[in-house]
């Protein structure tokens, strides 16, 4: 049986754990659910009072220039490439991921229309997170296409000769579960597919090489393992072959060759710069620089490939705790075992009780949350998300202490924690 | 003759003059230039912490709920509302002004189309800020209809029976001219065409009543006039007859009309908030809300109208010494003398030297900025914007002083302000 001691020696032989003072985290609270909003970089406070402070208040107009605002797009851009095996030059921070994911769709389907026009099929996963099924939804309709969801077993087999476009999620946002993305990438080009791959819950958790899988687009979230705090923005990233090839329909200002000249036609910036549109949010790009330097800390300790070991460490402490402590409890494991298919979350299923089980520990300290079922195949699920920069194995520890707490005591069924509030 | 005695009489007799304590205006400039970039609200740099520290840093993902961040969009959406003409549930402020403007032309031409398929042209003014035209260009590619590009003289005779919309930006962010809104409304109705407008340099500057008008799209920009800070999030706006009848096409989760049920298929939400996608930057959101709150502070002293007097007096005052005390300098005034045409900002142009004039203001301390000209019809253009929340009548007089000593003693013809930076 594993004990608190043995968490304990954990942290402390843990190379990574210094990391954890680069962040603010509340007293008296477990926090595992940094896939859904990371905690705060504790430089990003002064650094976001300056850019309100100096940069807003005195430099004004001029900031643009003096205080570095126009090139953040790509400087953030850059920072995020190192941790997604893209090149510098090769990636933008801007708008929101469902933004991001029309403009690299919208790219893919042009792409796709121009090599073999009688492919007329987007396939993703009925399980995908549903903006990216909205987006698509809404440029399939536009391309005269069809949007064809199918259960992640049978994403292989869904490769067909009409297939245009695979668009998935690299891990998914309710099991954990992760994709491979190289062989899954090669297995569509072999059946001549695009990808576009949503990083969501991966930049930042998991080892990510675009260029090493050969991926085609690939489009991230800023708030979750980035830290850049809440609805942060968001990137893309398109692979250097099809970056200059076509226009991406949200062809604002930003994303001209020369914004500042004016002229009433658009002419593409090159490469990656034509996937921004308009005028960034200054204020939450600051923030965001903040949470991809707090990131890029771990690089001298080993960077991603040490920051996973530490999560898959970390989930696998918490596996083995839920089964030590808190069997019979009717809790199943949703989260693959295999590391190689398991992302930087753990989720558990419970046939009744999830949402109140999740309350409860909320009471208790521990924040992960609640995702609900389709009454189906997918059960109601509590989803813990382990953030290696800033999680260490006593936090694995006393999250399952208290979730046994709570089952043991039957707290769950206390009449508050079963009344739903909205769901975040 | 005008004497700085008289200006200073005019700020002391001027009923908004409190509202300037509102705003931190740096020491030694005089800023003529928040028709790009607005003031800080004095509010927004204790605000924007809060959000940071307490809402972020403590408050994590519990703060979509206990800090108010869900219902940011549409909350500060009311505020615009009332700067606008508009009601309550009618605006969002979300994503950038040129992604706005994607979403509403795209179910402005949605609506055409379905009403009569025979019209295929889109109609805007050459000299329209090219964002707009960029936007418009991409989606008339896509709907496979004609983006057709007028004088501004030649507005009225385009609406021909083969336009499907009108697409304007109210006030001309190179000359300052103004529309009248209403009575081009009612000419495009009368000739079947629906009506798109950018309020960026008039939401906050100039009385807009978009229903007094009878408008049918609009979208602005939180920057400029609504003093949100840098690449604040910008605003929508869809006539209640028009804002349920089409699915915009950038349908993210934050549009579907119950976006926590996490369900594959969209369903878009009613009214006005089908036109939110994705998260939106939650400090940023913050800091415009301040901006938006500052502006609301002149709603008991007489709100815009109050403002718009002021601006015009303003903006009177500064033709008026410009005309007494810079002439033979060559310099020709672009902007409308007429109150009904004329917008918050005044505009000069000059044969030569007008880049380096503004940066010998500026290096005077005298912000506004410049705009080159196309070589043609467009000379290049002196711009000065007149904000009336913060702007007073000795700043007037101030930068007229400057621009005469720039002038008189030729300090413009110095090399140091010869020498082309990147313009913003």
């Amino acid at each position: 049986m594993t004990t608190l001691q043995d968490c304990r020696a954990l942290d402390a032989q843990d190379p990574l754990r210094a990391l954890r003072d680069l962040f603010t985290l509340p007293r008296g609270v477990t926090y595992l659910d940094g896939n859904s909003l990371g905690v705060l970089p504790r430089s990003a406070a002064s650094r976001v009072a300056r850019a309100v402070e100096e940069e807003w208040g005195q430099g004004l107009i001029r900031s643009w220039n003096t205080a570095g605002w126009f090139d953040m797009p790509q400087r953030l851009g850059d920072k995020i490439a190192l941790l997604v095996g893209a090149k510098p030059g090769e990636v933008v921070a801007t708008d929101t991921t469902s933004i991001n994911l029309y403009k690299v769709l919208s790219a893919a389907l042009r792409i796709a229309c121009s090599r073999d026009p009688a492919r007329k099929a987007v396939v993703s996963e009925r399980s995908n997170f549903p903006t990216d099924l909205y987006i698509a939804e809404s440029l399939c309709e536009q391309h005269g296409m069809e949007l064809r969801l199918v259960e992640e077993s049978q994403v292989a087999a869904s490769l067909q000769a009409d297939v245009a476009v695979l668009m998935l999620t690299h891990v998914n946002y309710r099991t954990g579960a992760m994709h491979d993305m190289a062989s899954v990438t090669r297995a569509a080009h072999e059946a001549g597919v695009l990808t576009v791959w949503d990083l969501a819950h991966s930049a930042g958790a998991v080892v990510v090489d675009l260029h090493g899988a050969d991926a085609d687009f690939a489009i991230g979230c800023g708030y979750k393992y980035l830290n850049g705090g809440p609805g942060a923005p968001a990137f893309a990233w398109v692979h250097p072959t099809h970056a200059d090839r076509f226009r991406q329909p949200l062809s604002g200002w930003w994303g001209h060759a020369a914004p500042f000249e004016f002229t009433p036609g658009y002419r593409p910036a090159a490469g990656i710069s034509r996937y921004l549109c308009g005028t960034q949010p200054i204020l939450s790009m600051a923030a965001l620089e903040c949470g991809l330097d707090a990131m890029l800390a771990a690089q001298p300790l080993g960077g991603m490939p040490a920051l996973r070991n530490k999560s898959l460490a970390l989930t696998d402490l918490f596996i083995r705790l839920v089964e030590e402590r808190c069997g019979g409890h009717g809790l199943s494991l949703v989260t693959p075992r295999e590391h190689a298919r398991r992302g930087s979350q753990v989720c558990l299923s419970r046939a009744d009780g999830a949402y109140a089980i999740v309350q409860a520990l909320i009471e208790r300290g521990v924040i992960g949350d609640f995702r609900a079922g389709d009454g189906g195949a997918h059960a109601d699920i509590l989803r813990f998300g382990f953030t290696p920069l800033y999680i260490g194995f006593e936090d694995v520890w006393n999250a399952v202490e208290q979730l046994r707490l709570v089952l043991a005591g039957r707290e769950w069924q206390r009449p508050e924690f079963n009344r739903k509030q909205a769901v975040t």
